[in-house]
């Protein structure tokens, strides 16, 4: 009695937060009772029973296992079903008519065979990877109608009935499975990529806010805030890091998805992979700023002072740009490069000049070799920086171009570098990287 | 004609090449091809088919659903689809127990409203993670089985025949599955992630020595063989880093395994899954050290040469130490970690004397910062290596410890530590990091 009220309060709760996550899940669910409830009165209905007959099931079946989260993943499986079990319809009728040919024992072991060849060569079809990505669902309903319509034949006269049949209740099943999820609140892939990626660049751009904010916060009362900006540093890039299988996917959904952008191009998906992968790289640097924090050898406060002001807004300023990178995404729109990459390029200006008015206190510690990097830094920076103007001018894909993300982190490097003189070259290093993603 | 026959080339190269890639995916699809062959038979032959009926259909859709890659898999399948079915089955005959007392406008309505119900919570369960991670297939299965039943409860008298039969057939669908893939050269999923994690394992270490190899490297002739190290070093820590996916899924259809070790303990999979975590979170650091040797900003030449033996002599130990390791988990055997852990000990001595030789050089060039950093090195270095011993006299899981990367990792920070003093206390971070993993 004891447990099963525990365990029904465990349940309960976990079924409340998985709603309260995404309240869409809710509707999704209704969605699937109401177009499984209309799909059974086919069969419960009279008038309706007699045109379909047994096979109503197939429509069942359909949609059950049809009726996706989304629009572009039901959508997938759908036309995957359908031409799966046309091809297979088309092929198993010639095995059919060869088969026929012959006497009966001919018959068995040719239907036999082709069992055999068919079913070995689709499994071994199924791993060539592009087939995987795309068709794999397809594949396997072929090879499953495929084998239902050959071996009925060899008892049954009337195949073709049973072929129609089943066609077209498959047709009707996946019909209903399109008009529920088209239709009825919709859920697009595409949608959830977007949002995704704008909440990961948001992400992005607190964790390295909150990252340069407590680098240079005075250590006092550090304990008491410690774990919540812990959290949000490390949420920030963890969402990143982890992103890419749900990425593909959705992805993936997303271009079999019928939807353009106002000016009816289509929205190019895969743009949005290459802009979570720019990301990604992007966060092993996040990373390793993250882990400037937790070291255990610490610059002391006095030289971190000296500088604290010019990291800070340097650290904004990237923060700034991520975030405008992101509501450009959100709202379809540009947004004035040409002022962003202005401020970055004072922000920039302003470290460089603290570091050279301090010359002292840098070449006392570190010998004029930060002065070297900052140098090499600013001249690379520059050359992005006036690149990613130029790039900003060619239209349209100009919201999910990776470059921006490449001044960020040089600038990154900037308000880092002070402390960790070679961490910069490392983040350049980053910049590389980024230019050949 | 020719834009056939190119493609034709395609398709069979292609299909050559995923066969070359690994053999046992032909080995694979011939035993579906044969199954499949196997459970037509049910209907082919006359005596087979009056026992079972038309139902025989349902044990070919088994096969074609349930037959997977690997024991794990089609085993995690097949006790999914036989659960769901039995559990679905019973429900069902509840309700329509319920549904016949009552009239036939009755029966119908109750009907609807169970089909309505039971699709929405299914569909709502399946977003559970735990539930989605592993009986997604199982509670889908629940889900078909029951509409089917309660469905054609309502025109066919006979349900429990039905019930039995579709019951009978998925248990012979489900029985061949099991018996052609854990007889006939089976392939195990837990095979598979043990080879992965043991050529991660030396992909990295072939990564971090040919980084070390090539930094110290005289760049005369660079240009050639620089594509190859190149590749060498990317494809080390690539695989590390994409291999999340796969080995949560391999993880998970191992535990599904029926393998235990020699002394017939179960065999931790999740421990190899945590390893995973571990050397991803390592191969970021390795990320890193590939940007060194891409940077712009390079050391001196006359500088690097100083220290090429001792850290040359380092990369090579932690190298050692991840071979060793990759061993290790291959033989499923103790290694003496004594003498390797003296080994890296020694080589880290060695870099330490070294740098502390030339003083001038590094006290010129950096003003006793790295001197600072080196000796709060060794002694993290030292507390780690001593707790790796004392973990190591605990048995049989520490084939799977990841702390020996860590050691491994303390000393890939000196072998770099020379040119890039901060990126020292980088690393040092990633370590404490693993220590939390």
């Amino acid at each position: 009695g004891e447990k099963v009220k525990r365990y029904s309060g465990l349940a309960w709760r976990t079924a409340v937060k998985v709603g309260k996550e995404d309240p869409r899940r809710v509707v999704h669910s209704l969605k699937v009772g109401l177009a499984l409830t209309l799909v059974s009165l086919l069969y419960l209905i009279k008038p309706l029973f007699r045109g379909i007959g047994q096979n109503a099931m197939s429509a069942v079946l359909t949609v059950v296992v049809v009726m996706e989260f989304t629009v572009g993943a039901t959508l997938g499986k759908g036309l995957n079903r359908g031409l799966g079990t046309l091809l297979a319809g088309s092929l198993a009728f010639l095995v059919e008519y060869i088969a026929d040919i012959a006497g009966r024992v001919f018959q068995a072991v040719f239907i036999g065979a082709a069992v055999f060849v068919l079913g070995a060569t689709t499994t071994y079809v199924r791993f060539i990877p592009h087939i995987k990505k795309n068709y794999d669902y397809g594949v396997m309903i072929f090879l499953l109608t495929f084998n239902l319509i050959t071996v009925s034949s060899y008892r049954v006269d009337n195949v073709w009935e049973i072929a129609k049949d089943r066609i077209a209740t498959i047709a009707i099943g996946g019909g209903l499975c399109l008009v529920m999820s088209l239709l009825v609140f919709p859920n697009w892939s595409g949608e959830d990529l977007h949002n995704s990626t704008i909440s990961k660049l948001e992400g992005l751009a607190n964790s390295i806010e909150a990252c340069v904010v407590r680098y240079f916060h005075d250590s006092e009362n550090q304990e008491t805030q410690d774990d919540s900006t812990e959290d949000l540093i490390y949420k920030g890039y963890k969402a990143v890091l982890d992103s890419r299988a749900k990425d593909e996917t959705l992805a993936l959904q997303a271009s079999w998805e019928p939807r353009c952008s106002r000016y009816c191009h289509r929205i190019p998906w895969h743009q949005y992979a290459r802009v979570g992968a720019a990301l990604r790289q992007f966060s092993y640097t996040v990373v390793a700023l993250h882990g400037c924090l937790r070291s255990e050898i610490q610059t002391p406060k006095s030289i971190r002072a000296l500088y604290k002001d010019s990291c800070m807004r340097l650290g904004e300023e990237v923060s700034k740009v991520l975030r405008e990178l992101a509501n450009s995404i959100r709202n379809n729109s540009q947004f004035s490069t040409q002022t962003l990459s202005n401020n970055l390029n004072e922000a920039l200006q302003d470290l460089d000049n603290a570091l050279k008015s301090q010359p002292q206190l840098v070449l006392g510690s570190r010998n004029g070799r930060v002065q070297k990097l900052e140098a090499e830094d600013t001249a690379a920076a520059r050359t992005s920086l006036s690149s990613v103007k130029n790039d900003f001018f060619s239209p349209r894909k100009k919201v999910l171009r990776p470059q921006l993300s490449k001044s960020a982190i040089i600038s990154l490097e900037f308000s880092e570098a002070l402390p960790f003189a070679a961490f910069t070259s490392l983040l350049l290093e980053m910049v590389a990287k980024l230019d050949h993603v």
